[in-house]
């Protein structure tokens, strides 16, 4: 496919909203700005909860079909969920998301590994923060493990083929490709192969060129280049514009957004919509137009949008 | 130095005594071992402790001291304890070793990570078990999450240089490198970096020479050539011998042993001091001999044999 | 250096006419092209003489001469001469421009090769020519080899040197660098070294991120990243903005122009100028703005644009 | 295949006699040679031709044949024929040997470049030389190209068709493989492609196991994993053996033999069977013994010994 499958992961589950004003966690924000998000070239949405009181991560499934449902009245872009949560849920707690609401596509992630933001704690004092929650959120993840073990990951994927919801592979490090490698043998992947190269997570590998092409090399040789497609998270400035750019030159796909990314520019905050309307434009400059969500059914082989369960 | 570094792993904590006779557990056959690897060209034994009623493995700290005790009264090798201990140890009960007994070298895993062997128990069916406590531990390591959270990393670290203990990093995938790269930021990691690359633990980087040459262009990036040495360990066979035997061509060393593979050629189970045979016999073909330890230990900096506390 | 040096290569040896009208081959033409370019951003300017009567690449100092005084009455960009000449011109032919017009900055190719556009005689009939050289020129290049003997690059540097004319190293393969460290090797290389990777030629390595990637681990693995910096030519449409947006994100600097590429965006024929207002608003999109001339001459160490020889 | 197949590089166009005595250049000595490595385990035997009273590469083809024929006569390995020749000879004096001798194999080198050893005749005083011709063939290598052009490729697989004679393809550089790739496109390829990496010649990419693993990553793209087979020299000491060590790692094949190094171990001058020999013994290592000329007949799909014209 030439064209260019962007995704918005408009809040996700570590940005706190002392780092931007832009942060969406209301119900009505987060819909907003999906609505923004798809007009401006985003197939996909990728959806964490939020508490919409303090813009806590929240894992209240019925306020999480709330937001489903919010965001599917306002645009037919392909709802992505997360099945990875934040701190302090449980795996059982994570995958509840797609018997209960069934998507389209969800998360699946890879391996368990350290995530960390506590150096971002360093750039606010006690009085910056917004809400109580921040500081001990920021902080409490320097002994933090993500936990994706593979008994869970199994867990996940057996949960996703009952809904026939489409798994999202969510590749942190090299090692993620391996287990990956091995859930095939195991049969429990279908084809095609939907990666997320997940680059600049303190914990994972970084987002580089260098393990950019290497992460490809290797799926070329373990499931041969026919049998994936691929998009790619920078995390931070200006590595989501680097990877999703890089992307755009090698046939992948794009992810952008504020859960990774809160900058338009060197120390300029964006909204959502404005960080996709920056790879839309660059896109343009590599002859690549985005992709719309009934493009993204087919390509993706998706079972649409009246088959979820919101 | 021309010369290789070989390690010696004797027992470590995932194989079990099912897998193979030769699996030294007892604290005289531990001590067999290591005299027998050190005469065949093992610089550096590298220990965990282990029950030695039934093989499984231990955080008994007197235990680990006799065993330390019992190989130093039999070589002058460089003992390297684990930090990693075994499934069900906190990290707590892992470092415990470091301010105890003082060891001059110990290894420090950099990041959190799927550990697994639970395909290993198809291989068996009950009554093929030795001890009643094996088959649960390599099922259940399909759940296990080895934990090395930042915060606990930061702290092994702190207990090491309070012992002027060295750490020997283990690297299992391309992001440790880059969890030890913010911890030499932060200014806890003295020169020269000693690295181990771990590769082929199901729930890491696979053990090739694709990862190999990845790592190695990583780690220069980040430290530049002249400010680390690195030695290699292949999980399984043929991967441990074609990972040492890659680290001869590389300037690197090796580390061999029944903690990380229990064959000496296809199909046929080895003893520990067979292992070191094998690639110090490879090595000569490279005109590469083996490293004494007090070689090593000016190599690396080490305190030396009479500052431990054993 | 944060800002990005871009080279704007205006006609080259290989394209022509009858690929594109906008093409410069007269005096006027180059002069104006120059500087225009000048004015969208380019700091550097490379040169090949053309016969102002029918396009075809010239060896005529005389011409040559005229052309830099041309552009260096228009604009105070960087002139940096080819002496990689056109096919026909034999070393001595093509290192002359060295001696007689002492630039600032003259190539140097690192290696022999097949330099070949044959198959771009396909695309044309007889009838669609504008000149008669054009048809064996094209085809004619089945044959060619680019010859950069030891002994011709040796020469080049010394006369090079004699001059105080600094190299821009011309890389088109990755046994090009290796030839570079011979030279480094040899004493006849002066730091910081200036790479232009050339990637694209058929006859050469392809504009691959994959292969960019590959030349700076080998660069950094031979020169160190402190002592040198680099450049990058990607042949044809896209891959002269892929392989330029890559310099963007990776530290390294670009060159555009019609000596490398004919379009700016799919199957629209561009001018020199709209090549450079292209990677110009790119490099805009990831922060980093076009260096002055004068700035390039601190960065490279260059003797001054009053110190020429025209 | 499992096994290994090793070719043995008799004498070559480069190494000088005066370099090592164990050099065979008469027919008695490269016949004697050949018998003795195909005994030692190499099933193919690569040849050049050399003048039997002083050892200088001659290209003269009755001299030719009649070493084909004498090794034909003492061993049944098979034989695969230079196409590359040496410094002075045309491209047409190389190929003559497809038509005229129809051997089962032949190299076609993949793309022109520099090839020199002139680095070499430092080692040596003008009262060194064993012949007259030697000093100024290593001297003169400074400016000599190796001239592989498009035109004379095509030609030479033309040839190679008419008589059923498989080319051996040799990769120098990465641009080699995708002059290959540009050959296969034009429709002049057969598969499975057999490749022979030659790593380590001053003008081409250096013998490393970055450059191999990116070697073979290119080539994976390229081709995909399943049209070709591969082999791959290492020029110099230790270089031979670790890119053939290297091989045995990653399901390639080895070539050994004084065309492309002297030494057995450093610093020790050996005899073309002892390369072999000592590959064959690293070689049960890894648990690869040698393939059998059929066993190599088969895998390379190659017309068999009673096809050839000799």
């Amino acid at each position: 496919m030439n064209k260019v499958i962007i995704t918005a992961a408009l809040t996700g589950a570590v940005t706190v909203p002392t780092q931007t004003p832009y942060l969406p966690y209301t119900i009505e924000q987060l819909a907003e700005d999906a609505e923004q998000c798809a007009r401006a070239g985003a197939a996909i949405i990728h959806i964490h909860a939020r508490n919409p009181a303090n813009g806590a991560p929240s894992s209240d499934m019925e306020l999480f079909g709330e937001i489903l449902q919010a965001i599917k009245a306002r645009t037919d872009a392909v709802i992505c969920t997360t099945t990875g949560g934040g701190v302090g849920m449980t795996p059982s707690d994570r995958v509840r998301v797609v018997p209960m609401w069934q998507p389209e596509l969800a998360t699946c992630n890879m391996g368990s590994m350290n995530f960390s933001v506590h150096p971002a704690a360093r750039r606010f004092s006690d009085s910056d923060y917004k809400f109580p929650w921040e500081k001990q959120w920021l902080l409490g993840s320097e002994d933090f493990i993500f936990p994706n073990t593979f008994a869970s990951i199994k867990h996940f994927l057996i949960e996703m083929k009952k809904t026939n919801t489409r798994p999202e592979f969510e590749i942190y490090d090299v090692g993620h490709l391996y287990n990956l490698d091995f859930m095939v043998r195991e049969g429990l992947v279908e084809k095609p192969i939907w990666l997320q190269f997940v680059m600049g997570v303190l914990g994972g590998i970084r987002a580089t060129l260098y393990d950019l092409t290497h992460l490809l090399d290797t799926a070329n040789r373990l499931f041969g280049p026919e049998n994936y497609h691929w998009s790619v998270i920078g995390v931070g400035y200006p590595q989501q514009f680097h990877m999703c750019t890089a992307a755009l030159m090698l046939g992948g796909h794009a992810r952008v957004g504020l859960e990774d990314n809160i900058f338009v520019s060197r120390g300029k905050l964006g909204r959502n919509h404005e960080l996709v309307e920056k790879i839309v434009r660059i896109a343009a400059e590599f002859d690549r137009e985005p992709a719309t969500p009934d493009e993204v059914r087919a390509f993706l082989n998706l079972k649409g949008k009246d088959q979820v369960g919101f």
